[in-house]
């Protein structure tokens, strides 16, 4: 049960680096190291102009700080990403300190820009649904050309338990189940989008597909099934 | 339809390398560079004690040529593993020359050993079954020293695709559905079964679990389909 609980503590705690409204621990430092983290979530000068022309268009649905320093609300918010969890993680206890030390996000885990997984989540919480625009870089091969379904896979957990978290806070990922409708080429920019089916108790059921940035195209199709944990188990005993 | 084919082409073309009996155009050069590829599937310093433990135990029950140069046969067959693709790839017409010459295997695609993905897979064709052991490295974190689901479905797609091939020739992954039983913390060795459930025309249904080394404790299970094509898509015309 410890390790379901910081299997979605992960997710919470990207989280909770940008969103200090859902912070359940409010006294905890967010961020353990003494430099600034680096969000990946900014554009980079591998970003290919379809690329930037998309987080262009969802940047300006986006709140924000007008010249009064006041804030201006909007329906959609840019999630900030990046490479580490943060230190307060129940699952360490698993671990020697040399993989704590070197461990890091799988998705951010390459330091060469451009090269893996180039992604920024906008999250709409009224209408309960999120989109990531995400950029396939060379080293996701699957098919000769094409990007691995696996590293397709691991898109859709993460855009589906971006927004299971949240919107409920803790969870845990219980089921993906993903049908491939078209392969998908290396260095494509596509949209992921995501958004709650339905809750029954502990239970989110979340869709989502992905598709081309004019959404004519739908390579992909999966539904997430997450379980919400109390925010006790988060920080709790071990026991 | 074009990319479905490359698709599958990449798994068999993985396949291709040690499995000359299933090649389908025998005058090809199964690789294409002039450097002997290397195969990730062998054991490195990297690998834990209880990795080479279970390495042994299945490379014992495989193909060995005897002291007189004649082949012993045994129920298990060891795959290699590369990280390239071959360059006849029809999903190459997508890309630019750059991301054809940089691509890269995307479980084979980090340079560091132990960092990612380390694994092999063993094949048993009387019993239409194969077995993985996976190690998994510091650079898949999920949650907070555990696997991320990403990686893991990425490892599953990857052995269910390798069997399904294996037993069928050229395939396309239709349908990975995946249950997150038990996280997997970070630096697990654990096994990846994988076995052919049923075939339907030209679908192969694949189950998979996998379990600590002793096999007492259940992490993942996951069903997949696949989706058999002709032989004369590989290769064939694009149109």
């Amino acid at each position: 049960m410890l390790g379901h609980i910081a299997r979605s503590l992960g997710r919470l705690q990207l989280l909770q680096s940008s969103l200090p409204s859902i912070r359940p621990v409010s006294t905890m430092a967010l961020w353990p190291f003494s430099s600034q983290p680096r969000d990946f979530s900014q554009p980079n000068s591998t970003w290919s102009p379809e690329m930037c022309k998309v987080y262009d268009h969802y940047n300006t649905l986006c709140d924000t700080d007008t010249e009064n320093k006041e804030r201006k609300r909007a329906p959609w918010r840019k999630l900030p990403s990046y490479n580490r969890s943060i230190k307060y993680a129940t699952g360490g206890i698993h671990l020697s300190k040399m993989i704590k030390a070197q461990a890091r996000l799988f998705t951010r885990n390459i330091k060469e820009q451009g090269a893996t997984f180039e992604y920024v989540v906008f999250v709409n919480k009224e209408e309960k649904r999120c989109v990531c625009v995400f950029q396939a870089g060379h080293l996701l091969e699957g098919a000769p050309g094409y990007v691995h379904g696996g590293a397709i896979a691991t898109m859709i957990d993460t855009v589906t338990g971006t927004l299971a978290g949240f919107l409920s806070g803790p969870i845990m990922t219980a089921n993906l189940n993903i049908n491939y409708r078209n392969p998908m080429p290396l260095g494509s920019v596509v949209l992921i989008h995501s958004a709650l089916d339905q809750i029954e108790r502990k239970k989110q059921f979340i869709t989502c597909k992905v598709t081309s940035t004019d959404e004519s195209k739908l390579y992909t199709e999966a539904t997430a099934l997450f379980v919400s944990i109390s925010v006790d188990h988060l920080f709790g005993s071990q026991n």
